[in-house]
């Protein structure tokens, strides 16, 4: 018998006695056997807080992206091995392929985050808030990762998905983690989490696994850890609840199931590619993972002159479906968790069919290829019929957790949408028009109960994710009934690991802080010109003061003619009436080109390029007469890692431009992006 | 006697009986009762989200900030009022301006962002995500407002900026708000929410007010409403666990009283001028709104050294505190809100008195001016000092919420950091200190426990907000012990209010709803050119395909003398030799002016002016001999009001210019700020 243990306080630890018996889903043969009692959390917890979160918060973001990066490398090396023990969970290839690989997708995803984070362990959020009219007090914002632990409940549908769509997150955050996967799936998790742990990827502590029901966690939490729980609402309501994370005001992430939804739009007929589309789609959702996702279509709404063809079409569909041992060929549906699930659905199933007629499946025969199917945890895809959804409303409410779902007419959109609603909040719903009037106006309207939502036409159909996907760069969670709670989306999802503090001060103290320069900081003059410097040897703040030029009619006509931009307010003298401009106007790339003329230090150096402008204003009309000048700043400097060997070893480097007149005001303002030379051309 | 009544279903009503009886902090006589008692919520709520929230929902984040900005105007010219009223809760005229001025200058700061939302009733969020390699399916984040009602429970200390700050935030959301004041000042709330119904600025519905108890409101939350409560943590933490706020997944946002800390930096040694201000700041913290401030300095953390030095002239600066009536000339400090809260405080002050020393003040006597000090809520300021803050921890946990402070040695910045840190999740810290390198390496290390931190010094001092002010534009709201809340912020306040949706879809469709143009969607070609069409008649997504260019030698030359910039790899093609350059290439500057050279229509016409560049990129290098051409789009339209009678009506219209060569390849993106004239020169 297989003893599956916990990673805890750097050591696998085996549970006291049982607490959980694991059973093969296709088989039914018990295999495995696992418990967390008797662990200390609260010594696992303070181990994951100053071991893992000390290292972690140590690594800028570019540092812990490079170690998500190799460590999806490490274990995209090693998938065949879970593919194969992912059987025993009942998926498919399919099923194990969404678990397995989009688990590690979600690992290169978060890793090329890095990008869009500063080149320090703290992030600096959003832009700075003057606080005072002549700009000696200005405020800010940082967020630095929580010094606690980001403890994951998961549920038993994605045990690698699951942990890595989170770890992916908080690593990257500067936070360490503590998964605790279903105790029914654990097996799988176990697996991943010994070959990260022997990869060496990740600093010690940053990574500890609960494999059995992990009691006492909660109760052991500060205000420096994060909850997140996806599974039944009724289990996550419970623990948000609890004492110890009310009381320390621990940031609790809820994703429960929700009763989603996919809507034909009423364009959308037989014949069009959209309908053809609508049923591909609804049936999927229903049989992929056996329709144990918290994704997964559960109301199906048609436009009542269109429900007889929907329900001809997925009927026919459905009755396509191989069920059976998924390691055999041909098999497109495997089993559900375990017997238990089986009756748990078995038990909605029969409750729903009390108000609505079931169309295709039967709840006791099922036809099974290559297995027993009295003892794997099979069961038919079931499809019901819900005539008076306004009335009968057991749909909205009662989620049965496996390849289940129901039909139910709308009479006009605004019928579509309030149906959506009475789910109560939803993590998905799809709708299905090549009308994006339509679609624009439904999803206008049911955002509001939506975490996601797809419309999905034609055009976009081959290259489309479908309805049950989360993705690493959009948000997941939903109002209401889906938990209220909101994770992944990029950059945000890392955000929630952090601590968001206002800070405020002179601009100097903050350029200091935030170690990108602000307005109103200090500008020592550069010594020698920044173009003369390489990116180790540059430092925030640090100015040159070019010298001035006075613009000329001249400048604006030969301006005109190398670029062809001949508005008329550079060119026509004649036609400034009712305009701004009180003459001719200097164009304002001509401001920026020149303020580059001014800036620019010719002679090769270890400046390699410019890649780019960032918030270019022109804030006063220069006319010509006017005499500017520009001081160029070190605004920020972002490491950049080599691509390869033979890659020049080079960082980010932003400067101020601030092109003033001869008044001493500002007449345009703008970062310029730039890529700079290391010194060290090892790094 | 005076009935406090309360503003619900767009009707003043009186509650049964009486909840409470109001007294005047100031001669402690009764002149107000109030009740809410028999107030059917369910009823309220309903009528909020229907009837406000459906008026808020319609309108634009445009026309929600010129509906602030009308209230904030008309409130001001009102003021007076207000201040009369204010003496009985104890306040002095500053201690007044916080609230009341305090409280409109959010209006104006939300009104004003406004600039930074769409015009839309939604906000579009974000950057779309690419989820595709044929770029036929991205993705995008939209914001839509809850429908539900914004619940405010707030505190006695601030009835009417309690009220603003929060309502501003709502409102702009489009969202409509039920406050609920302390029973003790709702009558000054009261006095206010008169003249905002009078005003007739709001619609009706978009906000109501409960100046009794509130006994039932959190009993009828759906999930689409949102709560937030500032008060002590103790019944802020039993409402959030209530069953409807968990079972509905109700947005819950707790900001409650904590022991914050100012930090006097070891570098600001008497004769420094960041020690006097440090003394200044204490004392006024100590002594503003009497010590009742969410947001006072409650441990006060000096060097060991310097704690004598501290003790002398904090002990001197407080004994020149004048108590008494406010409205007679030279008192300084007022009175507690009433007896009740006197008895609270003094219980809290002499459990810390067991373990610490009092170096002024006395609970028993306090010298008034113009008042009877036995009828009266009056109070002395308290200092005490702990010698031994490690191990006699009371002065972290017990919170006289009075003028009440204490004084503890630090040994270095690290032990600083450490005693911050007990008060478990702080609202704001404050350090004073002219050593950048200590405000930098202190915020560093106590961000993660502090919702502000205030960088103190004497370049900013001048200008500063001070210790205790919570901004429009900065998040407001601590970790663990502060509630783990975030109030304000700016844009971020507003967003708390909205649900953020992920949409997914073909770029037409994701244009279509965010209403701003999606790489890879429909570019139907504008006609007219779209410089001859004004802001009403240009569709987003509409696009001019320009002639083309074919780059020279000459082009390079000619714009490094028109410009000034002779940068080596424009002009020397000797220099190339370890560059990712293959020969001389052309300005970035050069293809972004020429791009406007090709894309610009010269004749006079609705477009005004480029004010600016967001995001140019310069994608591949242009060499001599490459052909480019433009395709210039619509990107996104935002409406402007016209300043005065004279302005132009105009709108700003962002152009996304996609600079592509003969091989198809972008070389070069921007998108360009313009200000377009309207055909209805009335709006």
């Amino acid at each position: 018998m297989q003893i599956i243990k916990n990673y805890v306080e750097g050591k696998w630890v085996a549970g006291e006695g049982v607490e959980t018996e694991v059973f093969n889903a296709i088989t039914g043969e018990k295999f495995a056997e696992v418990s967390s009692a008797g662990i200390d959390f609260e010594a696992a917890l303070a181990y994951g807080r100053d071991k893992g979160g000390r290292a972690l918060r140590k690594m800028t973001f570019q540092e812990r992206g490079r170690m998500l990066k190799a460590l999806a490398f490490y274990l995209l090396d090693r998938k065949e091995k879970y593919y194969t023990l992912s059987t025993a969970t009942g998926a498919t290839r399919v099923d194990s392929w969404i678990d397995i690989e989009g688990g590690i997708g979600n690992l290169f995803a978060n890793a090329s985050l890095r990008r869009q984070f500063p080149d320090l362990p703290y992030y600096v959020d959003g832009q700075a808030a003057p606080l005072s009219k002549g700009g000696s007090f200005i405020g800010h914002h940082i967020m630095v990762p929580k010094q606690g632990v980001a403890v994951h409940i998961n549920a038993f549908n994605f045990p690698i998905w699951g942990m890595l769509e989170k770890v992916a997150v908080n690593l990257m955050a500067g936070v360490p983690a503590m998964v605790k996967p279903s105790e029914h799936t654990s097996f799988l998790t176990e697996c991943m989490v010994k070959d990260i742990v022997e990869s060496g990827i990740l600093p010690e502590g940053a990574i500890q696994l609960v494999s059995g029901l992990g009691r006492g966690i909660i109760d052991n939490l500060t205000n420096q850890d994060v909850v997140t729980f996806t599974g039944s609402a009724a289990t996550g309501q419970k623990i948000k609840a609890s004492s110890s994370i009310i009381e320390n005001s621990v940031p609790f992430n809820l994703e429960a199931d929700s009763l989603n939804a996919s809507v034909l739009g009423e364009d959308a007929v037989p014949g069009t590619p959209e309908f053809d589309l609508f049923i591909k789609e609804v049936a999927r959702e229903m049989t992929v993972k056996t329709g144990q996702k918290c994704t997964a279509i559960r109301r199906i709404m048609v436009p009542e002159k269109l429900v007889e063809d929907v329900q001809n079409a997925l009927t026919a569909r459905l009755a396509k479906t191989t069920i059976g041992d998924p390691t055999v060929e041909g098999v497109r549906m495997g089993a559900l968790i375990n017997q238990l699930q089986v009756s748990r659905v078995r038990e909605n199933v029969e409750l729903l069919q009390k108000s609505q007629a079931t169309l295709f499946g039967d709840l006791d025969n099922v036809e099974v290829m290559g297995a027993d199917n009295k003892k794997g945890a099979f069961m038919s895809p079931i499809l019901m019929l819900n005539n008076d959804p306004f009335n009968k409303t057991d749909v909205h409410n009662v989620e049965a957790f496996g390849p289940v779902s129901t039909i139910m007419p709308y009479k006009d959109l605004n019928e579509a949408v309030e149906l959506t609603k009475l789910g109560k909040g939803s993590l998905v719903t799809s709708i299905v028009t090549a009308d994006n009037k339509i679609a624009r106006e439904f999803v206008v309207e049911a955002a509001h109960m939506n975490g996601r939502i797809l419309v999905l036409n034609n055009d976009c159909a081959k290259e489309s994710t479908g309805h049950g996907s989360p993705m690493p760069m959009l948000t997941h969670g939903g109002p209401g009934r889906a938990g209220g709670g909101e994770e992944m989306g990029g950059k945000r999802g890392i955000l929630h690991y952090l601590q968001r503090t206002a800070i405020q001060g002179h601009p100097t103290t903050i350029t200091e802080i935030t170690q990108q320069y602000q307005v109103g900081g200090a500008q020592p003059e550069a010594n020698p010109h920044v173009f003369r410097q390489h990116f180790e040897e540059l430092t925030v703040g640090d100015t040159v003061f070019t010298a001035k030029h006075t613009v000329t009619t001249t400048d604006i006509v030969n301006f005109a003619n190398v670029s062809g931009d001949n508005f008329y307010a550079h060119m026509d003298e004649t036609s400034l009436d009712g305009t701004i401009f009180e003459g001719r106007v200097a164009h304002g790339y001509f401001i920026l080109s020149k303020a580059a003329g001014l800036f620019v230090d010719a002679k090769k150096g270890p400046v390699l390029l410019n890649y780019g402008i960032d918030e270019a204003r022109f804030t006063k009309p220069v006319y010509p007469g006017a005499t500017i000048g520009v001081r160029f700043t070190v605004k920020e400097k972002i490491d950049q890692e080599k691509r390869s060997e033979d890659d020049v070893a080079k960082g980010i480097v932003k400067f101020l431009v601030d092109v003033y007149d001869e008044t001493g005001e500002t007449v345009a303002l703008a970062t310029i992006l730039t890529m700079v030379k290391k010194i060290d051309q090892s790094k």
